[in-house]
C-alpha cells in the first residue's frame, strides 16, 4: 500500500455519508457528522425506548427486496411504540454487513428506510455499520414520546376488560407458508389478489401508529402481536396476573385467510400462533369500549372485540362449541 | 410435538429472565417484563444517544472471555458518551446469538455486563435477542444526559486551541499485534507485566467517563479515539473546518509501548493509527488549558497536550525534525 496522507473519511464514513446522511433530517442527528445525537422531550413528557433486530435468513429471506427489509426493520419497532401509546421521535440503526452486500442493495435499503422514516415521522438519529462474516443483521433502537407516566404496559389488564385486536390476524403466517411452498396457493384455492395480500403482509408489516393515542387514552394494557396472538395475549395476561377467554370465531380474518382456512381448517393453528402480525392486542375497560371503537374508527384502524379478561391463570381460545383449543406451540420463537 | 397449553414464556423470554432481568435495575426497565422502557430527563436536560456494535471475529476474538466481550460492547459506547460530555443514563442491548453459544457463555457475558452497568451507573433498559447463523453480534445503544445544548461536538475546534488527549495511545493496537503473534513479545523485549498491560488494553477499554463533565465545560470539540489518533483527530479537524499540528514526541505512551517502540521504531505507525484506544481527543481554548488540566487531575484522568489547532486542511503529525509523518493508512476501518 502506498504511503498517503491521513484521510478525513474512512470507507465506513463514505458509506454512511452516501446512503444514510440524507435520512438523518432531525436537527439532533447533526447530519451524522458527529458520533452521537441529541434528543429532547417536551416538558412533562418522557421517552419510550424499544429495540428489535432482524437477521437475514431468520426474519426475512436474503433475496427479499432490500427496501422491504429496511421497512420491516424499522416497522417492527414502530409497532412496539404504537402499542405503548408513544409518538415516534427517531431511531438509531446498527447494521452488520457481509462483503456480499453491494452498493445497489444499500441504495435500495436506504431508499426504503428513508421513505418510512418520513412516512412515520421517525428520523434517523445515528448509527453504526460493522462488518460480519455472517448474514446481514439490522438492529433498530426506536424512541417515542408521551406524557410522563402514561406508557401503556402489559401489566394493567383487569378482570372484565374487553380483549381487542386491530386489523386481521394470521395473514403474515400464511404469507410465510406461501413463500416457503408456493404450490400451496392452489390447494388453498387463492385468487391472485389474495396470494399477493398474504405475501405482502409477511414481507412488510403495517404498524398501527395511527392508533397510538387511542391506545394510550383507552387501553388498560397493550402489546404488539409479533409472536402470534395466542402466545402474546397469554404473555400480556400473565404479566397482568389475569387470564382471558377469547372466542376464536371473533378473531378477525382477511378474505384471503378465510379462503385458506375454508380449504384447510387446520390452518387455524398457524393463524393464531404464527406470528409477524404486527397488530395490537389490548385490553379495554367496559366503560371505555364504545369511545375506543369510535376513536379507532376516526383513526381509520379496524378493531375487533374478541372476548374478556377473566380471573385465573389459563388464557383460553374457545371454539364455537365452547371448548378450549389446544396448540402444538403457544408462541413463535426463533430459539 | 405434543399438544400443550400456550406458555406465557418463550425460550427467548426465559433466557432474558435468567440472564438479563437482574441487570435491569432502572425503574423504567420494568424488570424487562414489558416490550419497551421509559426514560425521563431532568428539566432543562436532553439525551445524548449513541450506538456501537461489535462482532465476533471482527472486533474481538471468539475465544475472548465472555465477560470481557460484554464489557467491551458496553464500554465502547460509554466512551462515546464521555467524549460528548454526557453522564450515562442507561442502554439497550441487541444480541444475535448462534446456536453454539451456551449457558455458561451467557452467564459470564451477563456477569460482565452487570458489573459494568453498576460501575458506570448505566443500567440495562431493554433488549432483543435473536438467532443468527453467523457470529455473535452485540449492538448497544447507550443514552446519557446533559444540560440542553451543551453536547461537545466534533465541529467546535478553533485555530489556536490546544490538542489534548487522555491516557496513553497505541496500547490496544500493540496488544492486538501480540494477540495475533505472541512471539512478538520477545522481539519487543517486553516484561511479563508489560505484555499483560498491552493485552488488557486491547481486551477491555477503560472509557474516560470520569472526565465527561470536565470535557463538557472545557473542550471546544472532542471525540473518542476508536479508529486511531491520526484518523480521528483528522476527522475532528475536518468537521471543524480546521487542521492541527501535533508533535509526535508529545503523544503519551505507556512504559510497555515505549519499550516496544524502542525495540522496533516503525511501530510508531501502529501506535498512532491502530485504533481501539478509547481515549478522548479534545481541543481546549488556550484560556481554559490550566483549569482543564487541574480539573482532569482532580478527576484522576491523565491528560497530555500534543499540539495546536491551525488553519488549513492538512492535519500533520510532526517528527522531532519538524517534518510531517506519512502513514500507510490514516485510520482503522473494518471496511
Amino acid at each position: 500500500m502506498a504511503a498517503k496522507k491521513p484521510q478525513s473519511q474512512s470507507a465506513e464514513d463514505r458509506l454512511i455519508a452516501r446512503h444514510f446522511k440524507p435520512i438523518a433530517r432531525h436537527p439532533g442527528a447533526f447530519g451524522l457528522v458527529d458520533d452521537a445525537a441529541v434528543l429532547g422531550t417536551p416538558p412533562g413528557h418522557e421517552l419510550v425506548l424499544t429495540v428489535d433486530a432482524i437477521v437475514g435468513g431468520e426474519h426475512y429471506f436474503p433475496d427479499d427486496p432490500p427496501d422491504a427489509v429496511a421497512r420491516k426493520a424499522l416497522r417492527v419497532n414502530l409497532s412496539d411504540l404504537a402499542a405503548k401509546g408513544a409518538q415516534p421521535a427517531g431511531f438509531l440503526l446498527s447494521l452488520a454487513l457481509p462483503k456480499s452486500v453491494n452498493e445497489n442493495w444499500l441504495k435500495s435499503f436506504a431508499r426504503g428506510l428513508s421513505a418510512d422514516a418520513k412516512r412515520y415521522g421517525c428520523p434517523l438519529l445515528g448509527g453504526d455499520t460493522v462488518r460480519t462474516k455472517g448474514p446481514v443483521m439490522i438492529s433498530v433502537a426506536a424512541f417515542g414520546t408521551l406524557p410522563a407516566g402514561t406508557m401503556v404496559r402489559r401489566t394493567g389488564a383487569k378482570v372484565g376488560d374487553h380483549v381487542v385486536v386491530t386489523g386481521t390476524i394470521g395473514d403474515a403466517a400464511l404469507g410465510l407458508k406461501l413463500r416457503l411452498q408456493p404450490a400451496t396457493a392452489r390447494r388453498w384455492k387463492l385468487a391472485t389478489k389474495q396470494r399477493a395480500h398474504l405475501a405482502a403482509r409477511y414481507l412488510v408489516p403495517e404498524p398501527r401508529n395511527a392508533l397510538a393515542e387511542v391506545i394510550r387514552t383507552h387501553a388498560s394494557a397493550a402489546m404488539d402481536v409479533s409472536d402470534g396472538l395466542v402466545g402474546d395475549l397469554t404473555k400480556l395476561c400473565a404479566a397482568s396476573g389475569v387470564a382471558a377467554e377469547v372466542e376464536v370465531a371473533r378473531v378477525p380474518l382477511s378474505a384471503a385467510a378465510r379462503a385458506a382456512l375454508s380449504a384447510e381448517p387446520k390452518l387455524i393453528e398457524s393463524i393464531l400462533t404464527g406470528g409477524d402480525d404486527y397488530e395490537i392486542v389490548a385490553t379495554v375497560p367496559p366503560g371505555k369500549l364504545a369511545t375506543f371503537r369510535a376513536a379507532a374508527k376516526a383513526a381509520g384502524v379496524p378493531v375487533s372485540a374478541l372476548g374478556r379478561v377473566v380471573a385465573g391463570k389459563e388464557t383460553r381460545f374457545l371454539r364455537p362449541d365452547g371448548k378450549p383449543m389446544k396448540f402444538a406451540r403457544g408462541s413463535f420463537s426463533h430459539f
